[in-house]
């Protein structure tokens, strides 16, 4: 068979499932309010949960780092692209996040991808059991996989469901993995539970807090301080192109594991790091996320996610009990979340419809993702499209 | 024990056997002259062989994308992240380097890493067999474990050992990967005749042109270009964060190849999109390298490699037969690699020791990567140190 044709069939058998995705283009920063596809609209898709990734002090602190470093960093790490800019970015991040165990030390990724990885195969390898959440985000999968371990995997967030499991293993170096905020369910994992399984059964335990930093605990500090846990047992992943609305990850935790990544992990290793540039623009961004300004768009944020429970109740479909910026609202089939987001579009508003294989097979989901950019204007506008959406299918 | 203490006897392990890494924190933009570790130095190890990662102008657009489009992307592409910029520079990369393909097609990475990570997986995967040259880049092997292909190791650079393994091969799906410049040892792949070899048998060739790219064939359209191939079962991989001085990399193949990319590989789907001001300012690279300016500073580079492997041969040590801006020098043991580093370290110039596992044991080596930044002053600096070493170990 021609070379192509095995493609071409693949991606038709994506559409007669309802599974092709498809791309928008946005012609201005991305954020609640976007110009998209030429349109003007209300975005409910982005991870910018405080509105901070078109702030104009972050767009002049990537202009101001450009002009001290150039555009790009010129090589990895190890090799000439390390900059000033990464160094203090990883003093900052030590400091402000690195709270849950003595003698801090962070490692930034172009990725939070490229973090995980890094993160699990340097810690797991053959010989290691890895204990991971069913729902976790698809870098940690990727991460367990890369790293030739072996995976046992435990129902989600059931911490009595893995200490049976830790019991039975007699692996020489275990490592539990879970997401802190579920990215498409908006739940918080059980943090105190798992760190006592860690602590009891000599594990690590490595968690992304990619929705939780710069959100979640005192100033934004994230998931591991809003729960105050400490223990030399915890790695910690926060992303840096979510709440904090520039790009890249770092990995924070006791000095001697990040050398030990610094020194052993390929994806550190073996990468160009990121221009400098988007370091110190990261920089300027953990600045306003600690602050008064930080503060207010939490306080914000958190009025929203009040009022987004309160309206997806009281719509016949099921939303997930989130006390977080994701809200989610399950539909169930493709078609059927692909069609209410159909809907909303024509309304102005961009809800993405989640399919698998990110979500499970048949839990076809709008995701609704607030920002602290986002008015109560924005919202009544949610609700009243949700609550025309319920009356046409009702009739 | 102690959970921290494994990681503590491996780093011992490493000091023991002269693996120890170290970074260096550079003040200003990387490149030929920069100021590192407060010491003003002539820099022999970026990547950034057009002297561009410092160019003004590319500091200026990705100031100019900033203001435009903010600091970051907010999304994964497919949720919200992906913008005006990313589909400008796709289409600027197709137009530029996709000759090798009708109707090219071209999808943009926050690395080059990942985007290896996204063609072998998606293209490989059970019941796929990749053929895979001995010395090709870490990034490329991570790939190939990540798919959980079969994988088959061709010695380096031996097109007919290959030939034989294809011809021994029942694989339903067969894919033949390598680098183009080999990022260590600066020799480049037998393209067209692996390109023979994948039509015969049906194969992709999948190639990793990440130092060859704005270097190579006319107008540094590359390595495709540069031996004139052409064909639909070529996929080709350009990093942006080495010649073109900015950050990423992209996939170019025929455009089913990248929608079925964009459609199923994980490391695309699950990642935040890169700020889209970095893509701003790789489109105005583009421009740079496509142009008259490139042309020099392409003609001064090619100036510079006929020096250094000159220079090269009359030291005592064995210099690998390179025509490209990687010109290694081997020294064999990680401690004399790295003596031979620091004496020359001494003397201003920061050429680095590179040592197993990036290298084959036994081969360590100094790799002088060479820019279109340096001067014939910063070579005659460099020779004149070496010479002196020459001397001070025959004495």
């Amino acid at each position: 068979m021609f070379i192509l044709d095995t493609l071409k069939e693949g991606l038709a058998d994506l559409d007669a499932r309802g599974l092709r995705r498809r791309r928008r283009i946005a012609d201005t920063p991305c954020g609640a309010h976007m110009r998209v596809d030429g349109r003007d609209i209300v975005g409910f898709a982005s991870n910018d949960y405080l509105g901070l990734a078109g702030h104009p002090a972050l767009a002049a602190a990537l202009a101001e780092g450009a002009a001290r470093y150039g555009a790009g960093s010129g090589g990895s790490h190890l090799l000439g692209g390390h900059s000033r800019a990464h160094e203090q970015l990883e003093d900052d991040l030590a400091e402000f996040a690195g709270g849950f165990v003595d003698a801090p030390r962070a490692l930034s990724f172009s990725t939070g991808y490229m973090a995980n990885l890094a993160a699990l195969t340097a810690l797991a390898g053959r010989g290691t059991t890895l204990f991971s959440d069913a729902l976790n985000h698809a870098s940690l999968i990727d991460g367990a996989r890369l790293a030739r371990a072996d995976v046992q995997i435990y129902p989600h967030n059931d911490a009595e469901a893995l200490a049976a499991m830790l019991e039975a293993s007699d692996a020489a170096v275990k490592v539990i993995v879970s997401d802190t905020v579920f990215s498409m369910d908006g739940d918080i994992a059980p943090l105190a539970a798992l760190l006592a399984l860690a602590e009891r059964h000599g594990a690590w335990l490595v968690v992304d807090d990619a929705h939780g930093f710069g959100v979640l605990g005192p100033q934004g500090r994230g998931a591991l301080a809003a729960a105050a846990l400490r223990s030399p047992h915890l790695v910690y992943i926060c992303t840096l192109g979510k709440a904090a609305g520039v790009a890249g990850a770092c990995v924070i935790a006791h000095e001697t594991v990040i050398e030990w990544l610094l020194q052993r992990a390929r994806p550190y290793i073996f990468t160009t790091a990121s221009p400098p540039a988007v370091a110190h623009a990261v920089s300027a961004s953990i600045k306003i996320i600690a602050g008064q300004e930080g503060d207010a768009r939490r306080a914000h944020l958190a009025t929203l996610i009040e009022r987004t429970r309160a309206m997806l109740k009281a719509t016949r479909w099921q939303p997930v009990d989130s006390h977080t910026a994701v809200q989610p609202l399950i539909i169930g089939s493709n078609e059927a979340a692909l069609a209410v987001a159909a809907r909303l579009d024509e309304a102005g508003l961009w809800v993405p419809a989640i399919r698998p294989p990110t979500v499970p097979v048949g839990t076809s989901r709008l995701r609704i993702s607030l920002s602290a950019a986002h008015s109560h204007e924005d919202l009544a506008r949610l609700e009243m499209a949700l609550a025309q959406l319920d009356e046409v299918n009702h009739a």
